[in-house]
């Protein structure tokens, strides 16, 4: 517990180095972020002045190469939602920050008067120029950096469109070969970097040894316990095989894929954008293809893949189920070579594909590209990457897209858009995305896997609390949504491991602790910023506008929605 | 009381006439507004959708040629805003609605498939075709329903701003001669008018009887002894010589007059564009050029303008303080020909020049055109009217053009420009600022003219809640600012007009009771519409950048403006 709490300051361009505060101590990631907000941020504060601050967490069990838990949650103020924000990626950078035993990295204070690039490692913290690197695509930011530091550092970097302030830019992450393909991806938080002036941090562990066990033969005990029930759920199997892309078909099948700007629920080609056809394509392509990759070292579901092109070049990795259906089937475009350019070129502006595929349906639909089209999207993002106000307005997300063009069918809550499962045919889904804190994101509780009939609008809200404190659970822990392929197999590890990391007792339900109390500080802070239940609603058409086939609408009864958190207080 | 509710259905293209319910009976302008979107309209509804209402009512006092009391209000959700709003102007739309008996004119409903043209007389409404009129500037679209409709029709129409959606968009009313000068400018109801499709309100009130009087003779001796007030008022000769322009030396004086993006409180050509400097142009120019000039029959102020060119051909009229401020000293721009120009361009686009003046300020910190520099201000108006996205972006508003430009240092509360009195150095009309219901607005509660130290944080909400309360009265009275010259000298004339007219008695003090019930009424709507006190705030900037000469900035306590409606139990 020595100093684990690192503060950087961007004007002064120097780090500090602190205890946690007692009461951040039993709190990691996403819970600790919140926290932090809470202590150390005015709510009511410009997300992009002085006075918010970004902050990397690694979740309570990162460090130590556990299967799917190593993921970096990186939190502030949101530049989109103006609410709380965290958004968690893979790769190296939590396992990396863990290695330096810490348990947050606050950025924070007005910025600085040039562009800078943040080094910590065992000898502690330092601002260097980054002069070298403006403007620069990530990819090839990525490859400098990696020439200057060396192979075996994490990075964490902002593209163009973080350095342009826009609020759909993320925060890409090196996974474990290099790639900076793992993505903190919503919320702006890459606008939230750009205005401290930050292009990249690096960690260099080199030196540093793994956090430390508190009872090392049980932990391990534990962790054993856990692989063997990830390995042992069916899901691990066609996650490794199809990747998330799985998804397409099941989505399509409930009515619920994003269709031409949200019109329809199933896209007639919606086959071609499959994950069997993914992987059918990759295994017939061959060379560079790959289709099944681990983001993160240990990882035994490897649920990522490489798209390659026809001569077996790569192209993008990975291809996620939700690009796929928002610059897919949102945009009408059935073709994977072309949704695999489109996620090449956000991926390196730096910026969200949901959030674009979501603000491309509303320029679609306000007439400046055509559905089906994949030429004119790429205009358009080549509109962002050049900075003109066509480009501007998109990358700053849905919202503004559809203020501008003056389009009222626009797929947001809270200002953020809604991701790839329309909420008025998987209603439990739309429940999360109207009442999480975070705004619309699938990543706080989705409820696609439950047993329930998605377009009854009645006990919606119950299924997605219990999948909001879920997943509010694992983000809290540093663990991917499929590390509960496992944890749900093997409940009693969570509270193992965490006893023999820390040496404290977490009580019986760690996850669902963890996540009540997370979701408990998100609220209080949201509600400090000014947000109520008049900002918990999907957006108004949604619930007028029937969705084919099912014509559905969204009718989850608001007193639902409002009451969701009864029983949490708040 | 017999039909005086007329209710415009926009897509079923009818009018139906109703008796005004019981408890709307003893309000009128600005608190009906308010109390029909308490009834009638679901306060989270999408401003731009179809369950928002645009509704015009004249004031209590309106259609008896009173003095400075023929005003219209109009509201509905801001699209702006999105909370409660209410924009009067004056000209004739007031008195002639008056005429036909219509204490409210409410338009709802979806969209027509066609856009219309509203036309009411006394044999009730109907809705005619604006094919012709479509994309037209307001002044040769006012021209040609002046052609087509006779002379004496009073009009209300909206420009190519408001067909396209723009939130900065507002309604025009002619003026007693026929032009279309007097602008419903703040909150984007223009961009409501036109999401019903709507081009323009024609009301022929031919044949039709002032409303009856209670009793006559004793209305008419009070009305002459509140035109002797106002008469005997010094500010009545100021203002008909100077007009509103009078405000340039005096804001410029305290510090206060917004120049250059708001980066000071003086501007070195303050001298160039006052109301002095105005007059003396005018009176030398000769020809078209008025100096004084009356907007409503009756007034006895006349403190509009005329203002002609060198060879005295008429430019615009009129040329008010807050545009010169907003698009003179804001944009560093120190010649009133040049402000004429750019004020006849809004006019025509029906844009609030308010509201464009701070956008541009905006778009000048961005890059976008040079402070100073008129001709590249013209550039980007011409982009409006071409809708170019750099135009839409503007033409959104101040808030909607940071977020794009990714300038943090807007002048907007509640979405809304801040006008021509920076908030810093006249703190009253901050603490109006930031707590109005109606989003940054002088209209709504000005205290340059009270008796206090405008730089001294303390005082300053008791001093806005006064003059809060006593514009939501005027505003419910139908009455302009400058009626208050007179009835605060024959403060009993308010209720002796009031009970003469309707034969109810409004009590002692039915201008603050009017006023409370309104603020009472605005902030029940927009609690439920989801504001609170995150959102009675300045912009954080104004907060800590210190404004010069004073180096002032906005230090009012929060407690201070949380607690200011707090007698009136809200």
């Amino acid at each position: 517990m020595e100093a684990s709490l690192w503060r950087a300051h961007a004007a002064r361009r120097e780090v500090t180095l602190e205890r946690l505060p007692k009461s951040w101590q039993r709190l990691g990631g996403r819970g600790l972020i919140a926290r932090t907000l809470l202590d150390e941020v005015p709510p009511t504060c410009d997300p992009l002045g002085p006075f918010n601050k970004l902050i990397w967490a690694p979740g309570l069990l990162v460090g130590h190469g556990l299967s799917s838990c190593d993921r970096i949650s990186v939190g502030g103020k949101s530049p989109l939602t103006n609410g709380v924000k965290e958004s968690n990626a893979g790769g190296t950078t939590g396992l990396q920050l863990a290695r330096l035993g810490i348990r947050a990295l606050i950025l924070e204070g007005a910025p600085p008067e040039e562009w800078a690039v943040l080094h910590l490692s065992k000898r502690g913290g330092r601002f260097e120029s980054a002069a070298d690197l403006l403007g620069l695509g990530v990819y090839e930011a990525a490859e400098r950096l990696r020439s200057r530091f060396g192979p075996k550092a994490a990075i964490a970097l902002i593209g163009p469109g973080g350095e342009m302030g826009l609020a759909s830019a993320g925060i890409q992450n090196l996974d474990k070969d290099g790639e900076p393909s793992r993505i903190n991806a919503r919320g702006g938080l890459g606008a939230l970097m750009g205005a401290k002036r930050l292009k990249a941090l690096v960690i260099d562990a080199e030196g540093a040894e793994p956090p430390p066990l508190a009872d090392e033969p049980a932990f391990r005990a534990a962790q054993k316990k856990y692989t063997q029930a990830l390995l042992a759920h069916p899901q691990t199997t066609t996650y490794a095989e199809y990747g998330t892309a799985a998804m397409v078909m099941m989505c399509d099948g409930f009515g619920g894929l994003p269709t031409r700007g949200f019109s329809s629920g199933t896209f007639e080609q919606a086959e071609k954008i499959s994950g069997e056809a993914l992987r059918e394509l990759l295994l017939a392509r061959g060379g560079e293809a790959e289709t099944t990759h681990a983001c993160m070292a240990g990882c035994v579901i490897r649920c990522s893949n490489c798209f390659a092109g026809p001569s077996g070049e790569r192209v993008v990795s990975p291809i996620e189920y939700e690009t796929i259906g928002l610059v897919g089937s949102n945009l009408g475009i059935g073709d994977l070579d072309a949704i695999a350019r489109i996620n090449w070129e956000l991926n390196d502006l730096g910026l969200d594909s949901i959030e674009i595929g979501a603000a491309l349906g509303v320029a679609a639909q306000a007439g400046w590209m055509e559905f089906g089209d994949a030429q004119s999207a790429m205009r358009l993002i080549d509109e962002i990457r050049r900075g003109t106000p066509l480009g501007r307005v998109i990358a700053q997300g849905a919202a503004v897209a559809g203020r501008v063009f003056g389009i009222r069918r626009v797929p947001v809550v809270k200002g953020q858009a809604i991701s790839a499962y329309d909420p008025r045919a998987i209603k439990g889904t739309g429940a999360t995305y109207a009442t999480s804190p975070q705004g619309a994101d699938h990543t706080a509780g989705l409820t696609i896997r439950a047993k329930i009939n998605h377009l009854d609008p009645q006990g919606q809200t119950e299924v997605s609390l219990k999948s909001q404190i879920n997943m509010a659970g694992y983000d809290t822990l540093g663990a991917c949504i499929f590390s509960g392929f496992g944890f749900a197999r093997a409940p009693v590890t969570t509270r193992e491991l965490l006893q023999c990391r820390y040496g404290w007792d977490p009580g019986e339900s760690p996850l669902q602790d963890l996540g009540r109390e997370t979701l408990r500080l998100e609220r209080a802070f949201n509600t400090a910023a000014g947000f109520g239940t008049a900002d918990d609603r999907l957006p108004e058409w949604m619930t007028t506008e029937p969705l084919p086939p099912h014509d559905a609408v969204f009718d989850v009864p608001s007193e639902a929605l409002d009451g969701i958190f009864r029983d949490l207080g708040v």
